[in-house]
């Protein structure tokens, strides 16, 4: 147990919802420290959500309890989840968000109950922060619901090898410079084909000539395009799911 | 005491003036426990504030401390409050914004005193943290200041029950996914006319049909109206205040 | 040691990079109190960081740590520093958003190492929050690197006193109310000329008339250009660098 409880959600800030599960976790975990992740998700963005957690579960220490709200299904048949992976445990509804911690070997899952009474709009004030409150102050996964086999699993689409020898991927998220995050594996030297130009692999944005456009080593281990002081995503016209192809040395 | 203490502002957080009030906290309350619930309201939105003190202020634990500052009249002749209620103590502008536990029986409420020296324009952080700091290490509500017997309040406007046993009721507020919440108070089947159309009254989004507009129980137990993965708000064109009229079956 | 570390960011949240900050930081030193100031400053904007970070350091305990990564330079020859200043302790990248705390006399500054296997694109996680986390643990400033003797300072721009006895300043930034703060150190009386207007110089926000424009003396003690219930940014069309003239009575 670490008391630490992290919070992701699409719900804004402004309307109080957020503060209702605030209020929820500490009288379930008094004493518990609070973590806000983001709140401003796009609306309903599941793989948002996913990428972003891939990004910092493993980051928190060994007990921490990371609370994923962000569930356009809230109220209808999909589960509502706990899960325990590599010491870490996450919350959420069972459709994808908590995939970067299920894909590890030992995960564990269970169905979480859904008490009467709970608001068929808003499961993470009513069943997902109480789950939390009760991981941080030291409750077993196994005492939260019936053991669950088959969560929904989403994965980033992987790239592809082709016969050039060329690997064809794509983007998968946008942040908020403008840079282009990419589903290539870091490569070293090569160049980069997207939207019609042919950019070279440069190390950090300081390598990169001012204005310029070009793809780097990103934090996480994957190419992403950018542009040095603007954003690659406005300039080269980038969204999910734009073509980017590698073309190793 | 529960060494909690939450702030609702509508300052922004990029100017430093939050920075500043949390500064002040922790240096008044050492080791207190300081839980955002936003920043980003509509500047000088008092019942927007008041709305979402109200779906918060008692989900947390008694002893917890809510510092809300959406204050147009910092400077002026408006008293600077803080209210003790339920178990929970409150601090903010007279303006309204504190009205949900000031509507409690046991509600008690004094009037700040304005220290020699604080800045006119920014009572945030010279008035309402050092009270809310003092509050959360333990100090009593009268030490800080007059009992004040006429707190301004303010209430939603309540629906009106008409001749033909439809309840006429509007808009209160709009949140971020679009749904317009409204004085409703819920109502087991029935429906609702809205922007010149009729909607049932269902029991989730996921009751929806994809598209679709409804009307909710929300989790505040009032009426909503909603459009199922889309905004109901800008479909329909409603905004605080849109008439909206729940016919019960 | 407060056990205190606060973040100003321009990463936003919804990327999860902060998310990430905030896992380094509590795994480097577990129960240390993480304190939001801002993840929304506009991208890259040092000079907005800068000026947040002057209002904000000094209100906290003696001990507090301040993490601040606004970073355009990532990667590049630009050293990543941590300085100890009237107590505190600050960490960021060699580019003057620590210079509110440089310019005290008994500062002290130190080059941070950057360690191998730091991604070059993201010192906030790799090189910054590892160094905080050790201040906050209790790690001497000395500990962290060699001292660093030329650090980058920027100064807000003086405001020059011209022969006829006027004092020529600028808007030096602009607040989510639209009210710009000017350089200009608050002075009782007179007038301001500003957009073509003399705007009298009035105590707080109720002194000004619904609608109106008037300079006030703002809560750091500088002149700020205000419009009641309104932005005087947008009204009298003023940004950064904008001309104010402070003509004393």
């Amino acid at each position: 147990m670490s008391g630490v409880i992290t919070l992701l959600t699409d719900f804004g800030t402004a309307d109080g919802y957020v503060g209702e599960m605030k209020g929820v976790l500490l009288s379930g975990a008094p004493g518990a420290t609070l973590v806000d992740i983001a709140h401003d998700l796009s609306a309903q963005d599941v793989d948002g959500a996913r990428l972003a957690v891939a990004r910092y579960w493993q980051r928190f220490p060994a007990g921490t309890v990371h609370l994923v709200v962000v569930d356009p299904g809230v109220g209808g048949p999909r589960a509502a989840l706990a899960v325990e992976s590599e010491g870490r445990f996450l919350v959420g509804p069972d459709n994808g968000v908590l995939s970067p911690a299920l894909l590890h070997a030992d995960a564990r899952c269970v169905k979480l109950a859904v008490p009467a009474g709970a608001a068929p709009t808003f499961h993470g004030r009513d069943v997902f922060a109480p789950a939390a409150a009760a991981l941080a102050r030291g409750s077993s996964l196994e005492s939260l619901g019936e053991p669950w086999a088959t969560p929904v699993v989403r994965r980033t689409p992987e790239a592809v090898r082709r016969e050039d020898g060329s690997i064809a991927g794509m983007v998968i998220s946008v942040d908020r410079f403008g840079n282009a995050i990419t589903n290539l594996v870091t490569w070293r030297g090569g160049a980069v084909d997207v939207a019609g130009k042919v950019l070279p692999i440069l190390r950090t944005y300081a390598d990169v000539e001012a204005g310029g456009a070009a793809a780097l080593t990103g934090s996480s281990g994957l190419v992403e395009i950018v542009v040095r002081d603007g954003s690659a995503s406005a300039r080269l016209g980038l969204t999910r799911g734009s073509e980017v192809v590698l073309r190793p040395r």
